[in-house]
């Protein structure tokens, strides 16, 4: 339905184009995607994601424009989503929809085809809620379209949707899936696959057209004359904001001036230079000194975003107030015990642009982002996830709150970079390249606990910015590597110097972001793994099969292969084989022996 | 809480348990673990798990009582609850509570601790809503406790709450958090971290005691034997239903005797002898295969479940009707478009017991269910996820569909097995090893496309079953070891005789159980993949970077790092890298230079 219009409306797919649906390198693949296909906006496919998006997108203009625009609302725009049944069965819709609700987000539209129908069956076995009363539930206005072909009512019911009333809006259409065909018609098949010829040409018959009309009867100049008129009324309503906006600009200009360097600009990393990173051997938890760049960067306005109910512990709170109706320049989110719906909004802000959004809970829980975060990675947004509490030394908590598979699993998702710095010299070194490399989304995985400040010579920030580089280096040559990244690092060193003390040469290679180093050049990656150093052991509080890749078949890997328990994190770690005695038993292993293949 | 109910109504805990409540190895974890402290039900801590999980066991509760007890509801026992804000604000409930309503699950008391504070803030910000509303809307009964002190109402109202009137009940307890702290009651602080002892003293004086008052003063033997007079109770309760299960055996003995049958036996796995898994080169996709197996093993009982909207095209539609309030004996459960409260329910129907529950959708969204699916390998349950389209071969649908890190991210789940098989005898024999396995869930992962059956001898099945083993071998020894799961099985089979006319000797190892085959014993392993056999090659059309475990650093790794396209399924896989010249290139490589470690 969308490359129709958007062929219909001369948004530049051709007749050919549609024809070619689905087919490699078309500009119609099988679900939309963005940057792919002009007019586009989202990709989207799972379910329930562009309900969620939608709010950030809604978010995003309203906070726009309460920032550099107060006074004249024309960019406060409406944001129009198309739901399907299926879209609001799904959990992530309903956390969105809550939070729209206690937001007031009256700039959203949440048009929901109502046709009763999805692949398996109707919905009266499985959906037979009062839809209408649950959102009227969340503080949504709902309005109705009794009959999607009356063009009439749905443009008064749309113009009336488009009000401001303090309340987002759904409005729901009751439509009938496959309609006119009658054999289709109002049942699941209707969903996929084709209606055949036959029925095809019963459809056309029963439009008014032959049925084996040709394609040049049903679009021709005329029908096209007609639709892409759209276009025209869409450069005049342009022209009209352009206007108001002309005279917004000449009337505010210190406001203009800063929307205009706050769209074009970049996001300033000069803050970073100021935070203060402790010596050598100071305990600072990761999550603490990110907490200080939050700050920092708060004044660029680019940086936005907030936690889902877990700000004090993740350490992203900033001063101020939280968005919201009442406030919507306030400067961070609460986003409700909703990490799901967290993500898909942060996804919807940085489609709306040009905020790198980030939002927060603790790693553990990045299992309930996982489709947005997927999401946002095919689409290349720049989102900011704040993971804290990165390891089983969460302690007490437990094993449902202590990561042992999310470092590894997260490094899975094509085009998501995962960054695990050790100290607090690595935190702000990262965060320079996170801030200069606005396509990429980043999960930044951060120590509950205390981790030494390590020693950091002028390399060690470039060398962090390289995804891996080393941190520590025998005087006396190198027998060995040692692999680590995040919390583990000051184990390696630790376990390094130990090693000399027995003779044994090492070198500890902090391993910020993997995929960082796959992407360094060969020289690079091979001065800090030589290919002749293959006495190799990595080193990571989480699962490690994986890390065979780095370590080598020479090599050993020190990790933790089940779950964690509850007490407290350094007994934890121990009893999850995370302690010197196992790297330096390693070590000596890879360095006697070997490690053979398994 | 629950500890102190349990030590309170002497479930076991002792005082000592509870003052060693978080610390390593004590029976007070810090979230509640099942099958490790009696009385815990359910392992909770991430929340809304537990509503969803609540809302399996009642269909369990009800469709045992449906199947085995028809005419009397000795069974049909009640599931009890507790949620509090940060529950109802996840989306798994909200999916969960919409199909509980949908299903009219009468034996169902959830109970909301309406205390209107989460960890950050009180809740009026992010969580307005009107949540008796939504719920009504959702098809369930509201209740209201507007004190919580008020033990007279508490009674009532739960007694209340389970009686059977058609509808799921919500009973919203108004409470205040820390109450009566003076200091801390009502606020955010009173989540966690102690009150500290001035303020312990001032709420000791408010409940009459002195503000320095002992232990001793506050639990004695007078108390417990108030609060232990609940056992007695209990066990009175317990025989009076222990009289009617036996009058209800004596009058209906065949029944009786197939409940009790159904409750001690196991899952009879001798249909599965009788699936037909074609003849070698037959087109057969492995989701087909498995659609024929779960129909087979519809009979035993013991395997109930469904699909998250997705049935028919993951092959597992059997004959019958959907549970529902009208059918609860339903052969097939439709969890609507709601992966993740699927992947949660089944989790409860487990607890429950003694099923197999089994639920579907595609390998892509098994990213929905991660928390879900987490906790089920947490709590040792053996559920059976079964995921069709498993690679970039979906095809037309597109990188939205396609998967490509699921299979080695859901490996990263410790105690999960993934199996992928790689045609129809793999497939029937892996499930003789779940049938066996009942405290392992499982993720089984399945071809959209077609497969060809394979050669097979007689110890295919079992080697199926050892997790890998050699499913192709050259007849003129063994330079190289091609490894490969799924759908490559077939792909490196086809590489392995044209290196055979190359001169090349290789065996093909088909790995469909990663987890199983790293448990099997060493000489197994050994004489499956020799040390000595440096040159492998690993084939998966998912990302790789664990597969270097397997193929070590002399081997290379032929996987798909990147999202797929849109096209057809033969074109991507190519595209993508998936195809006989780059297992050729691969294996040629390895032979003549071996790969260097990165």
């Amino acid at each position: 339905m969308l490359y129709l219009q958007l062929y219909f409306t001369g948004y530049g797919l051709t007749l050919e184009d549609l024809a070619a649906s689905r087919s490699l390198k078309s500009k119609t693949p099988g679900h939309p995607e963005v940057h792919h296909t002009v007019g586009v906006e989202m990709s989207t496919g799972p379910l329930g994601q562009g309900v969620a998006s939608a709010v950030g997108m809604a978010m995003a203009a309203r906070h726009e424009a309460a920032l550099f625009a107060a006074g004249s609302d024309h960019l406060d725009h409406t944001v129009w989503a198309l739901a399907g049944d299926g879209c609001l069965q799904e959990g992530v819709s309903s956390e969105a929809s809550s939070l729209a609700g206690s937001l007031g987000l009256d700039n959203l539209v949440l048009i929901w085809d109502d046709n009763g129908i999805t692949i398996d069956a109707d919905t009266s076995g499985t959906f037979s809620e009062d839809v209408r009363a649950r959102y009227r539930a969340y503080g949504w206005r709902v309005l109705e379209i009794d009959d999607a072909t009356d063009l009439a009512a749905i443009e008064a019911v749309l113009r009336a949707a488009a009000e401001r009333t303090g309340q987002p809006t759904l409005v729901a259409v009751k439509t009938v899936i496959g309609a006119p065909s009658a054999k289709f018609g109002g049942t699941p098949a209707a969903h996929s696959g084709g209606f055949g010829k036959e029925e095809v040409g019963a459809v056309l018959e029963s439009l008014g057209y032959s049925p084996t009309a040709e394609l040049s009867e049903l679009v021709n100049d005329e029908i096209l004359a007609h639709t892409r008129a759209a276009s025209e009324r869409g450069a005049a309503l342009h022209a009209d904001w352009q206007r108001e906006h002309s005279a917004w600009e000449a009337e505010q200009p210190e406001a203009a001036a800063r929307w205009n360097a706050f769209r074009d600009g970049a996001t300033d990393p000069s803050p970073l230079e100021a935070i203060a990173t402790g010596s050598p051997g100071d305990p600072v938890a990761t999550r603490k000194t990110n907490g200080a760049v939050i700050k920092a960067l708060q004044e660029s306005l680019r940086l936005w975003g907030g936690s889902a109910d877990l700000s004090g512990s993740t350490n992203v709170a900033v001063d101020g107030k939280p968005f919201s109706a009442g406030d919507p320049g306030g400067e961070f989110i609460r986003f409700g015990i909703r990490e799901h719906a967290m993500a898909a909004i942060l996804s919807g802000i940085a489609l709306h642009g040009p905020w790198r959004p980030f939002g927060s809970t603790y790693l553990v829980f990045s299992d309930y982002m996982r489709p947005s975060i997927r999401l946002a990675a095919l689409m290349g947004l720049g989102v900011i996830y704040v993971f804290t509490h990165d390891s089983v030394a969460v302690g007490e908590d437990g094993p449902t709150h202590q990561p042992v598979e999310q470092i590894a699993s997260l490094r899975t998702v094509p085009g998501l970079d995962v960054v695990r710095p050790a100290d607090a010299v690595e935190v702000t070194a990262v965060w320079q390249r996170i801030l200069a490399s606005p396509q990429r989304p980043v999960a930044l995985l951060l120590s509950r606990q205390d981790v030494p400040v390590l020693e950091s010579d002028g390399d060690t920030a470039d060398g962090a910015r390289a995804g891996g580089f080393v941190r520590w280096q025998s005087g006396v040559g190198t027998d060995l590597a040692l692999i680590a990244t995040g919390s583990e690092v000051s184990l390696a060193i630790e376990a390094a110097q130990a090693l000399e003390a027995e003779g044994i040469a090492a070198r500890v290679v902090s391993m910020p972001c993997v995929e960082w180093f796959s992407e360094a050049d060969r020289d690079y990656r091979e001065s800090v793994l030589p290919p002749s150093l293959t006495a190799r052991v990595a080193i990571e509080a989480g699962r490690g099969d994986a890390w065979y890749r780095w370590a080598g078949s020479s090599g050993e890997v020190v990790s933790i292969e089940e779950f964690g328990e509850s007490g407290s994190g350094a007994e934890v770690m121990r009893l999850r084989g995370i302690h010197l005695d196992a790297v330096l038993d390693a070590a000596r292993r890879v360095l006697r022996t070997g490690h053979p293949v398994p």
